[in-house]
C-alpha cells in the first residue's frame, strides 16, 4: 500500500504531483533510438537520494513501443536499447568474466522473468576454461545463475550470490528482476536499467541482504522490469479518481464539498488495506497472455546483454551460439 | 462491469442484498459432507429464472475448507463431496458413453482448469471398443476432448462439441469450465454444479453457441470453479465499503448524507470502466501460486468424475487405470 | 520393426539397397532453395505404389541445413521453402477456409510437433465471421485443430476430425504429425509434404482411419517431420554394420563367409524384437535437446503454412497477426 | 561405450559375470519393505574399491514393483523404503541444518529429477531465523539447491555447492542425480542411496569436482536413479545377444564356431561407437511417459527425504507445509 515503487522515473513522478514542485537533486534527459524512448534520471545528491527513497546513481527507462511484444522487428530496436544503455555502464575490459543473476521465483510466471533471461544468455566461462583454444580471444566469459527465492530455497538470494561471488570472483554482475508498478501501462512496457543493485522483495518491508557493490565488492549492474500491479494500487486509483470527481462536480464551500476534502487519505489506505488484507500479497494483477509476454521480456532483454557483454561478436554468431 | 455472476449463490446473495428481501422461485438447501458444505440451489419457477438471470434448474455449490490445496485428505474429502453431487445427478446406464469436456484456454493458467481435468480422466471408450475382452464390464465407456476456445482455433467451441457429439453420439456431456467471481474468497475455493449447460464467455456479453441439452439433445452437467476475479470487481468493491464507511459516520439528515446516499452507482461503474477500460478484459486477478491451485483443483474435480462415472471401480482401480 | 518407413525418399532407398536396382513407376526430381535442398518423388503407377507401399501421389522431402535450429536466418530459408511447395500445392480461392490439423500427443514431446505448430497459425476464420468489415479481404479464413490421440480422448483421431469437418466445412485441410525414421541423420532435420493425407498411427500396425481427401471429402495436405528413431532401428542398423564388417574380413569361399552370409534377416529381426520387446513402444530415442528442437521445428512450418495460406499479406504482417 | 555404471548392484552383476566368480571385499544383504526390495552393497576393502570403481562405503539399492508410477499406494510404500534407508544413514541432532541439492539439467526431462524433487522439498531454514518462535522446536532447519549444469550456468556445479556451503555452512548435504542404467528394466524402477558423494557427469569421461564429504568437509549422501539407457548400451547388448545365438547353434570346433568366439568385444565396440558416433551424447533412450514418470520419482523420494529429515512430524504436517 505505501507509495514506495521500484522505478525512478514513478517515484519522481509520484513526488512532483503530490509536492507540486519539481524535485531537486535529480537531473532527467531524454532521448530516443529509433521508436525507443529512453529517459536518464540521475539521482545526484543527497537531498536528491532522500526524497525519491532510492540511492545516488543512475536509472535508465526504456519504453517500448505498443505491440512491441507482437513485433519481432521493434523487439530488435528495443534490444539494440538495451544494449547500448548497458553498453555505456559496463567498464570492462574483453577478458573480465561477468555474471548474469536472474532473480525471482520461476514457479510464478510474472516473476520469472529473471530466470528466463538467464537461460537464454551466451554461457561462455566453461568453454574458455576447458576449451581455450577453440574459442575465439574476443569472447568474454560470461556465467549465469538463477539463486531462487528465499521461501523455495530456504536461503537469502543475497548470501546464495555473495557464496557464488566469493568461489568464482567474477568482475560484473548483471541482476534481472521482476518489479511493481503503480501504473497498470507501465506493466510488462518499461526497463529500468541501473547502477545500484537491487534489495530482493524490498517492496515488501522485509529486510534483505542488498545484492549491490557494497556487499558484492564489484559493480551491479539491475535490470527490472514491472510486470504486475499490485491489487491495492489498482483499487487506491479508482477510488481517487471517483473522489475527484465527486469534488469537481460538488459545489465549492459547501459541506459535501469540504468533507470530500477532508477524507483522510490515510484512513482511505487502511480501509483498503482491511478490504484485501487477508489476500493481499497472494493476490496479483497480470495481463492474461503474461505467459506469452514474459517470453517476448526475457529473448529482449537477453539479446541486450549478449550484445553489450561480447562487443567483439555480431547478433548472428551469437545466435549461433546461443541455440 | 455487469452484477452478472456465474454462481448461482452469489446471484441470490445480490438480489437479496440490494433489495433486501428473500428472492422468490428458488430453493436453498444446506448440508455438508465432513469439512466440506454443500449448497443446492433450484430454480423452481419462471419468476425464479428471470430475477436470477440463469435457467431453470439446479446448482450446487460445494465449499472447500480453508488450505484444502496444501492437504490431500481434505483433496480427497471434497473430491467425494464432487462425486456424490454428481451420481445424484447422472441418470445413466453403466453401458451408456460419457463425453468429458473441458472449456477454456490452455495457454492461460486460470483459464487451463478445463483441459487439466480432462487430463487426469480415466478414458476407456476406446477400450472398450478395441479390447472390449480384457475391460471389465461394469466399466463406463468415457471420452474426453479439450477443445480450446474461439480465438484459438478460429471456430466456436459449440460447433466443435456439436460436430463431435453428433459423429460420437455420447449419452451425457460433463463440461468443466473456469469461471469469474465477484468475491475474492471465493476463488479456487467453490465449485458449482449445474445441470443447464454452459454458454462459454458468456459473462463477457457475446452471443455464444450454449452447450446444453437444448443445443445437443443430451444431458449437459456443468461444473465450474471461480479461478479469477476481475479487476473491475475489486475496485468496485473497495469502494462500496469506502462509500459505506463514509455514510456510517456522517450525520443522517445532514445534506453530506444525502449526497452520499445518492451516489448513482451507474455513474460510479462507469468512472472505474473508464479507468479500467484499455485494460479491462486483458487484466486478471489471480492468486501467486495459481499454477499449483489450479493444478490441485484439476485433482480435485478430475477424480469427483472418476468415482462418479465409474461406480463399479475403487479409487484404487481407477487410480491404477489412469497412471 | 518393419522395413515399413514414413517418408518417401527413405521407402525408395530402402527398396533399390535390397532390390539393387532402380523402382519404377516412381519419378523423383531434386532441386535448392539457397542452402534447402528439395526432392520431389512422385508415384505415379500402380505399381510405384506396390512397391513403396505408398498411395500415388507427390511427396515433396525438404532437407534442412545442419545447425538450422541454432541460426533464425536458415530457420527463415526453410521456412520460405516450405511456403513455395506447398502454395503449389493449395490450389483454393483466397476466401476459402484451411484447416489446419496439428495430430500427435502433446504431453510427449516429439509427438507434440503438430500440436506446437497449430499454436503459431495465424487464426483468421472468428474474426471473419464476427468483425468482417475489420478484416483485409485479402485474408483467408483459417482455422485449427489438436485432435489429441486415441490414448487420451478415447475417440479416434479421424472420427474426431470428421465431425469437426462435417460441421464448419473447410475446403482445405492441412495435417501436421510428427513421424519415425529409419535413420538417425534425418531425425529432426526432414520436412515431408505430401498429398495423400495420414494414417495416424499407421506404423503401428493398428488399422485407423484415415485422415484423406477420400475419408474426408476435400483435399488433405500432410506435412510430417520424423521426431524420433525407433530402439530396434538402432539395434538393427547396428548388427548390420557389425555383420557386415565380419563378412568383408572373411574370406570368400570359405564356411565363416558362408555362415555370415547365410543369417537369416528374419531370424535376427526376432532375435532384436525378443530382446527389446517388453519395452519396445515404450522406448524412444530423441536428441538430448528435444524441446528445443521440437519447438524450432514448429516455428519452421508453421512459418510456411502461414505465409502459403495468406499470399496477400507480408511476414511483417503475419507476425503481427500472431503475436 | 565404457562398462562403467553408476550401479554399484550392476558394477558388481557385470564384474561377476564377466570374472565368473565372486567378487571379494563387497557385502552384499537384502531385505524388503511390503513390495520394495532393498539391497545393501557394502564395498568394505581397497581391493573391493578398485574392483567396483567406486569407493569404499555403504550403497543401497530400492527396486521399485511394476506399475509403482501407476499406484499411490505403492508410491508411498516406496517413500517409505526411501525414508528409512535414509535415516539410518542420517547422524544429525534435530536443530542441525540440511541442504537439499537437485543436480542436473532442468531442461532435459530425464534429467531434472534433482531440480524436481528439491522442489517438493520442506524447506523451513528461512523460517527458524526469520520467525523462530511460530515453527516447532522438533522441526529442522531445511534449505535447498538446484545449481544447474555446466553447459547452462558456465560454472562447475562443485564449485557453486562449494561456495553456498562456505557461505550457508549446512551440518549435511543430500543430493539427487539422474543416472544411466545399462539395463532399460532398471530405467526408472531403482533409486540408489549411498554415502560417498558423487561426481557429475563423471560418466562422460570429464574429470569434475566431486560432491563429496572430502570437498565439502559435511557428509554426502547421493541418492540417484536411472532415467536414461544410452542408445549404445541398447546396440550393444543386441549385438551380444545375437553372436550368443549364432554361437549356440554353431557347432563346437568347427571354424565359424572358432570364429564367432574370437570376435574381439573392443572392435566390436569400436564398430557401435563409429555407427553411433556422430550422434552419441545427443542421443538418449526413455520412456515415452517420461515425464509422468519423472513426476512420480520426484514425488517418491522427496516424500522419503522430508520424512527422514522431519522425524518429529507426521507426513501430514508435512503435507500441509509443502503445499
Amino acid at each position: 500500500m505505501s507509495v514506495r515503487t521500484d522505478l525512478a522515473v514513478e517515484a519522481k513522478e509520484i513526488y512532483e504531483k503530490e509536492n507540486k514542485k519539481e524535485i531537486s537533486g535529480v537531473k532527467v534527459s531524454n532521448s530516443s533510438l529509433g521508436r525507443v524512448k529512453i529517459t536518464n534520471v540521475q539521482i545526484q545528491t543527497d537531498e536528491g537520494e532522500h526524497l525519491m527513497q532510492k540511492p545516488i546513481g543512475t536509472y535508465i527507462t526504456i519504453d517500448m513501443p505498443q505491440y512491441t511484444h507482437y513485433d519481432a522487428e521493434i523487439m530488435d530496436e528495443v534490444s539494440e536499447a538495451v544494449a547500448g544503455e548497458l553498453s555505456k555502464l559496463i567498464k570492462l575490459e574483453e577478458s573480465m568474466t561477468a555474471l548474469v543473476v536472474g532473480l525471482g521465483n520461476w514457479n510464478v510466471t510474472p516473476d520469472a522473468l529473471g530466470p528466463k533471461v538467464v537461460n537464454k544468455i551466451m554461457i561462455t566461462r566453461h568453454l574458455k576454461k576447458l576449451i581455450p583454444d577453440s574459442i575465439d580471444e574476443g569472447i568474454r566469459p560470461v556465467c549465469s545463475l538463477a539463486p531462487g527465492v528465499l521461501g523455495i530455497t530456504g536461503m537469502e538470494t543475497g548470501e546464495i550470490i555473495k557464496g557464488v561471488v566469493d568461489k568464482i570472483k567474477p568482475n560484473l554482475i548483471i541482476c534481472i528482476d521482476a518489479l511493481a508498478s503503480r501504473k497498470i501501462e507501465r506493466v510488462n512496457s518499461t526497463i529500468q536499467i541501473g547502477t545500484t543493485g537491487i534489495s530482493p522483495g524490498a517492496g515488501v518491508g522485509n529486510k534483505r541482504m542488498e545484492i549491490s557493490e557494497k556487499t558484492l565488492g564489484i559493480p551491479v549492474i539491475a535490470i527490472g522490469v514491472p510486470t504486475v500491479v499490485d491489487a491495492a494500487t489498482i483499487a487506491n486509483d479508482t477510488i481517487d479518481m471517483v473522489l475527484d470527481e465527486m469534488i469537481k462536480s460538488a459545489e465549492k464551500g459547501k459541506e459535501f464539498y469540504d468533507m470530500l476534502k477532508s477524507i483522510n487519505k490515510g484512513e482511505k489506505q487502511k480501509m483498503i488495506e482491511e478490504i484485501l488484507n487477508p489476500f493481499v500479497g497472494d493476490l496479483m494483477v497480470t495481463p492474461k497472455e503474461v505467459d506469452a509476454v514474459i517470453d517476448s521480456l526475457s529473448k529482449i532483454i537477453a539479446n541486450g546483454i549478449n550484445i553489450a557483454l561480447q562487443p567483439a561478436l555480431t547478433k548472428e554468431d551469437i545466435n549461433k551460439y546461443i541455440q
